[in-house]
């Protein structure tokens, strides 16, 4: 049986920036990979997301300039747009395996099947490993309906060929709102069911109903406390039913309803690795599972984290310094900075205005007025941040079209005390630039 | 005569600092402003070439995306655009002067002509102040050669209610490539006229030769070694002479070739303030000219830092340490980041390449072949980091699109020495957002 230092589960953000860490060390690794090499981020997630917005950004850029400097807004060629997006990753798929294949480490595709604390099977082989890491991730969660089946997920809509003239958008977080807008945007007629009367939960909910309402006005449907019962086919087109008796005529349906962990047909119950298949592998404060030689993280850990690829390179990088170095203290999560790519972008870092608690206050700057934000025709932009009492910076909330980057500035803050000073020190940002908002803030 | 604890002379941003320290104080304050309110920053320099930013941006980011996704690059619409610009900025010049004006600050408007350490005469008053601030900034460098006169600078370039279809730039500092830039992005055909064979002196060298081509690739016609002798005017024309002889004819003649500090016609001599014409007013470590009681800050002092509106606030806030607060060690600059608004931008924090000294390195990272860069169509997209031989952090540089933000992302790791460590504390910022590039350099 082949012996390795460490045995991995899943080629995604876990198993890259482990990798990273081992090429500066002999440790042997077996990397197992069932799906897509480099999981979903690389592939059907983040990245061929941010490909795309590329092209969204300009164009609805574009729009809202339009008649005020502009002559007419951009538009996006899909078809051209696919094509662009295929060829790119084709080739990125002839590459990625190998790029992980080293003289240290060897990778294997097929599904990994614990059948002991150190071993694991793979296309009939055994393997040993000292460590065990599992990181295969979520997948998106079947709809449990009569015609289910007719929806597609995130795997298909980044290799849609063309555009539909009608999409409706089951879910509404973050998966959901980015398929909209980018969706919309092309020129398709996009309409949004949710289950619930919230989205974007993790978000500040002032700023997502002011999202809501800009992305009525450029065109979106929101349909809210509407559950899907059934999705019914016919030719080429398709009606989805809600609970409350509303009947869609669409072109296209996509689940974006949730995402569940990969946790089946991999062992996990025989080898006695605890888990939930709603909130992950359990794991402790070193992402141990309750097999102690075997370790789990990123979005298939239940770890109390959001299910974000940073997040997972913190779990990567705390399961080395607790088998390597050993490492003692619990892991311990930075600020954790999200957003979702919507137009204009929305982010969080922190807590939000519904979990402040007694003594807290929130200080808000309204960008819209900026000559920054004018130009750009960001009308909406602006931004609150949340103090305690003794003045220390718990969260920031961000609604702006350069929201995902300018909330990394406020990354430093959490948790400090003397926000003014902190700016003092690093006054001399590049300006005009977003960065010069906390000299605004903290002046 | 009127008693004030500071008497400031200049609106800009030295001034606007000051006076937002002022607010929390009791502290009586007489502004005095010779011409705009807010001085060049608002009125004629960084926001309103921000504020067209806003729409080149998206101009040419679709102009690189046609043919890839995007059926065809948006157009700017110049005389529009104009009209926007000149009805916000009527609305500002309306409010900056009462924005500055307060219970305990008064304004004046006219020329601040020192009389004595103490004292100041505007409009043949004269005021007495514990303290007296020169912020008086700079203004653009007149061409000392015939028809010189016939160039407009930055001061009329934002209300040019007409585009030119040609246009010669003479300049290759930072105001004339941004200037040339948007002309070229609106339509006009641009040529950069330089005496020397270096454009953009505070950058990267090698960055600036690349995005001297990319905009060459756009259309923009670059002479250098190409000092201007003459500007001839014929009808609605002008003929640009260079000492090689070379002949010229456009429509619009840009002096963007040098701006000179403001001291002239306000006593400093006679007070015995020191200056140099070209260098500025002589300031010590606590921005003290030679007369103790008055002090000068900003662009106006000679204070060995790069012209910027952030070394201004720095320098504002080093007077009020002092003064105030009995600051006694000398004034300290963070490291200051600077960029210019090109497309795309070219950023830089600490030293570069020119400026490495031995055991210096370089690590270099191609942003090019990132999916984020790809789908935006930033195909030159690169940074570069210097760092010594004990792994301290000394500078940075980046050409991208986003350069100007991004750069910001190295200022809190110059004089650091474990960039790796300050990343895994901040390593969950937004994905995928270009502050993750500290990630993929220091993993």
């Amino acid at each position: 049986m082949k012996k390795y230092d460490y045995i991995i589960l899943g080629s995604g953000p876990v198993a890259m920036h482990l990798l990273a860490k081992f090429e500066r060390t002999t440790n042997k690794v077996l990397l197992i990979e069932k799906g897509l090499w480099g999981g979903t981020c690389p592939n059907t997630g983040c990245q061929p997301k941010i490909f795309i917005e590329g092209t969204v950004r300009p164009v609805l850029n574009s729009y809202y300039l339009a008649g005020k400097g502009i002559k007419e807004a951009a538009k996006i060629d899909w078809p051209t747009l696919m094509a662009r997006k295929k060829k790119i990753w084709a080739a990125f798929h002839k590459n990625e395996r190998a790029s992980m294949t080293s003289e240290n480490t060897d990778t294997v595709q097929g599904t990994g099947i614990l059948t002991g604390p150190h071993t694991v099977k793979v296309n009939d082989q055994e393997y040993e490993g000292k460590q065990i890491v599992i990181g295969t991730g979520l997948s998106p969660r079947d709809l449990d309906i009569p015609g289910g089946e007719y929806a597609i997920t995130n795997n298909e809509f980044f290799d849609l060929d063309q555009l539909p003239k009608r999409a409706i958008v089951i879910g509404g977080g973050y998966v959901a709102m980015e398929l909209a807008t980018i969706l919309q945007a092309a020129g398709t007629e996009v309409t949004i069911l949710q289950h619930s009367d919230r989205l974007l939960r993790p978000f500040d909910q002032d700023y997502v109903q002011e999202l809501k309402q800009i992305m009525e006005e450029r065109g979106i449907k929101f349909h809210m406390n509407a559950p899907v019962k059934q999705i019914a086919k016919d030719g080429d087109q398709y009606t989805v039913i809600t609970t409350n008796g509303e009947n869609f005529d669409t072109d296209l349906v996509i689940n974006a309803a949730g995402r569940k962990p990969n946790v089946e047909g991999m062992g996990l119950e025989e080898v006695g690795v605890d888990f939930d298949s709603k909130r992950g592998i359990k794991v402790n404060e070193h992402m141990q599972t309750s097999v102690p030689s075997i370790f789990a993280a990123g979005d298939v850990a239940d770890n109390g984290q959001p299910n974000l690829t940073p997040v997972a390179w913190v779990d990567a990088y705390h399961i080395i310094n607790f088998v390597e170095n050993g490492e003692k203290s619990p892991i311990k999560y930075p600020p954790v900075a999200t957003n979702a790519f919507t137009y204009p972008e929305i982010a969080q870092v922190g807590i939000h205005e519904d979990e402040m608690e007694e003594g807290d206050y929130v200080k808000t700057l309204d960008l819209s007025d900026m000559f920054f934000s004018i130009g750009e025709g960001d009308f909406h932009a602006k931004l609150k941040v949340i103090l305690n009492k003794d003045g220390v910076v718990r969260g920031a909330s961000e609604l702006s079209i350069h929201a995902a980057e300018d909330i990394n500035n406020f990354v430093p803050l959490i948790g400090r005390k003397d926000p003014n000073k902190f700016v003092e020190e690093n006054l001399t940002f590049a300006f005009p630039t977003p960065a010069n908002n906390l000299d605004t803030l903290f002046r």
